[in-house]
């Protein structure tokens, strides 16, 4: 029972079941498979019938077939300094595309419209390289969530410019279960998304769903070059299929929410505990006097310094790890 | 029951349980959990206690990664061009590395000594590329083996010119059933080693295998930058555990080459059919009379033209699938 | 007086003064002067309205700046295995764009239509790179020359199939000269040109010529990130002004291509001696006998092995130059 | 008579006799010439007999060989968020080394020795790039100088935390003369060094100078694939041989240093004028009064908003320059 993060959890039943489940002879390889395809489908189901999307493994590699699509490498892309792009991805995005992302600092993670207008006018060609996207994260990495009327505001202001959007929605569940909206009105206006299913209850299963023709014309070849080209597809497939073709998408990622909503109320009502941001949807960001927080290393993830520590649940998070959490947290604020 | 590629095989059902058995509650991420622990210490097992290993989910993501370690953006390593580095890799070493293939032609998709010499000493410094590393693949994409002597004989040309040996091994394993060795005396002289798990029953689970302490250093670098840092680090190790830590690599390759054998004897008795090169391993690359190559279309992999198809088996493949493929044979052969 | 490269000469009287009346005062800077204006007039005068241009310094240069224009890297272009881009440039091009080059053997130098459709129909989207274009060299490194009718089939099949074509024209002038054409001719059907100053009587001055809009578009990021935006660019530019203003271009490949016509005559009628390829420009390309091979070290470019020996000519060879080589050539053959 | 950049300046007329005398005659190309290897030995006899050399014709270039020399794509290098290598050089760092470029901000354009130890310390790897050298530029790009204590402070921490430093020397010489001092001890403590020759008083005219044996040994590759190797390379390294064989690379500073001082002086003088930093080299960041900044348009470096003015001064601004500026300055403020 440790709430460092929501990748600590381990796969949902059913979508190991629906994993054991394509284990059924021989098929064909590199995605030409049916559960490939249903999972095709689902993705169209749920984005348009226009979305074309391309599976990957990992979080970062959805991220960096997706900016790899939208820049060249004499491009620049805004993002939040909190961004898993700019600060998780060890220059994976600069590396593949060339290209520069422009870190800004933001209140909680989220950028606004007059940022991406700033970005947008700013630079001195060509001796800066071109504004050309902008990446948000919904959920952001500090777990606040941009409203449908913010995304719409963002995508506008940079289509405006000539911009393109790209929204990292490593949780995307989570922020469509706090809007009470389907997946593809939480990414609202962006060109192209990354949809993480590993942290909604999967193995390793992500994906990056192209909303723009042109955009994924080429995105087999990325895709491949991305290393992401399994050729038992059919596994990865088969988790979003789990997670995508009914509820338990919204099911697994409410829970998480519920639950972190559950910690951060009795956080909130600790001596001395600060919320840093609000929390929206499965991150609780807890700044702690100090013996408290020392007496609760380990149990979530400490940054160096005194900066707020962070505390995630996840698609499995119980009622009753909550509430044991509570045991030790109140005994840590009362040595 | 076809014969296009390995790959079209499920994962072996001890591999697949091995998996759903690390499905057991949190456990920390990015693989610094026991399972992860346990993958590496198999390898070391195996390897030598000086090996050094990251996991990763694709022969292509394990092959960018072991070149990587070796090769600066000015440099040129020397392959087959059957090579999958070269020929079935979308640009990937080019694009992460920055170097050169230099792919020259083979009798049997294995490199000679005299031609690891004759590229070292080409070139003409600086408006070619530094010749700094040779890239075998053991067994070759035409399931040809290297015999221990022939890779030391390679591995110490290479070293003599200052040339680094790496060995691509998606089928290692199959090498080692062949030779009757060891992993490690299979690619013996290497300096690094992808090793796949994939063909020989995993369900994505490859490796990069340092046997030398520099090239090993950036490895947890690389491993994040070409985005095979899994969160859920756990099922990728478990899926080496189960095939490392007994026999089951080895019964599962020698059930292959064992069922690529039989067909070979087939093929080679049918009239007009000329093995292209001696079945080593699990591929059978056979050429066939027009019609009955026409008959047998999507049975094996044909190449455009002409070409010699291939046939290949795997771990699961069985003697009375290699029986009623006979038939199909000879009713193709008898049109 | 030795002919081992046409780099070796120095600088046209006509371009250094220009150069030095460019040193009149203080100017803009990164291109937004008068002189740099003019060439770029100058290159419209020549190649079209259409055509836009960036100034360089090195062939290496244009030509990395002319192919990242065009490819993206997953793309492949193909190009003869003799080319520079291939051959000469120490990897820039695939590290600057992370494609491959396709390098195929011809018989003297020069790509066929035949090649290009095999190449634009090759490749198995997406484990190999998408065929994207076709580099060619005008002249090639051998010193052959496409009619304009050849060119115009290339291109006519390149475009047929998808594919841009690139032309290397380090050395245009002197393919012009010997078509008696001009320089945009000399170079039919290219969406994207690099011109070679340098060789033509230039201190330092190439140039990547844009004849589509799409590709022009971004070429001053390019410019600028292939660092290649000099300061004080009107220095490149006078150089261009020079040569391109009037007929300096032309007089200046026509005298180098007329004394490696009387060299190859001097040549072909030595015991022993024959041309590797039709002397077409200002490259004799000769294989010589042992003993005369060996005497003639230091006046030819002479690669390892028994390859034919290259002589190149420059604008500022003289009659005299070759007649007095041609005593030492019969000296060497008379020993 | 403007002043917005010293890149506004020709060339000086020593540069420019020096340049024209080597175009005598046929010379090995490439830099196998004689004056290539008088340019050599005069930088070892500025910065050492170990100091190895290659010669480039743009500060970006010379930038971006030094930091390949040093960065693996899994690197991060720490520098000013005003620092050219960031700001002006449109991503070609990034493009060419795929490491990241951690830009801070400074009061005024230096960076400390804490801050280069909070570099050193950050990051979580493998999560975020290896921080891995320091670049300063040396003046900055705001025309403050290091001192040499501070630069042996600055090149002491990173040592410790075992970074490696550049000194992006583009007006090395300016800083050199500001301090006193000779051209190495202006660099003290560097690794690699950008040296600029353009603003010196040069036509294109960059090197960088490798001051660590394990550095500079593929610097030849480095400098061919970053297409700087020029075939008449004995242009370039004229250039420098007027510059640095005798006091000429002082003189010219010393020139451009003093006049920048006299303009500080009038600016001063002048009511509601701040100088933003001290101005210590030939730059003058002068904040002004919005009338007059708007009747100085032209004149100086405008960004956008009210940010201070750039007035620089070059090798050949004269005391009448001056003068007669001083009479635009005061009328400018007196509308």
């Amino acid at each position: 029972m440790y709430f460092a993060s929501d990748n600590n959890a381990g796969v949902h039943p059913d979508v190991l079941a629906a994993l054991v489940a394509a284990n059924d002879g021989h098929a064909r390889s590199y995605g030409d498979d049916p559960v490939t395809a249903r999972a095709h489908a689902l993705f169209k189901a749920h984005f348009g019938e226009h979305a074309e999307t391309v599976l990957a493994v990992t979080g970062t590699a959805a991220n960096v077939i997706a900016l790899a699509s939208i820049l060249r490498p004499y491009d620049a892309v805004l993002c939040a300094d909190t961004a898993h792009v700019f600060a998780d991805e060890c220059n994976a995005p600069e590396r593949f595309t060339g290209a520069r992302l422009t870190a800004v600092p933001t209140a909680d993670g989220r950028l606004t419209p007059a940022q991406v207008a700033g970005f947008a006018a700013g630079g001195h060609p060509p001796h800066a390289p071109r504004p050309r996207a902008v990446s948000i994260a919904q959920p952001t990495e500090l777990g606040t969530v941009y409203t449908v009327e913010e995304l719409r505001a963002i995508a506008g202001t940079a289509h405006e410019h000539g911009l393109l959007l790209h929204v990292d929605g490593a949780r995307l569940a989570n922020a469509a279960a706090a809007l009470g909206t389907g997946l593809a009105e939480a990414a609202a206006g962006a060109d192209v998304v990354s949809f993480g299913g590993t942290k909604n209850g999967a193995l390793a299963a992500d994906a990056v769903v192209f909303l723009d023709a042109e955009l994924a014309a080429p995105r087999r070849y990325l895709h491949k070059q991305a290393m992401q080209l399994l050729s038992k597809a059919r596994f990865t497939a088969a988790q979003f299929v789990a997670l995508l073709s009914g509820e338990l998408w919204r099911t697994n990622a409410e829970n998480a929410n519920r639950t972190a909503s559950a910690l951060a109320g009795i956080l909130a009502g600790l001596p001395g505990v600060e919320l840093a941001v609000p929390v929206q949807t499965n991150a609780v960001f807890a700044a702690l006097p100090g013996p408290a927080r020392a007496a609760l290393d380990g149990y979530g993830s400490h940054s160096p310094g005194g900066a707020p520590v962070r505390f995630m649940t996840a698609f499995d998070t119980t009622d009753a790890d909550i509430e044991r959490f509570g045991t030790v947290l109140h005994a840590a604020f009362t040595r």
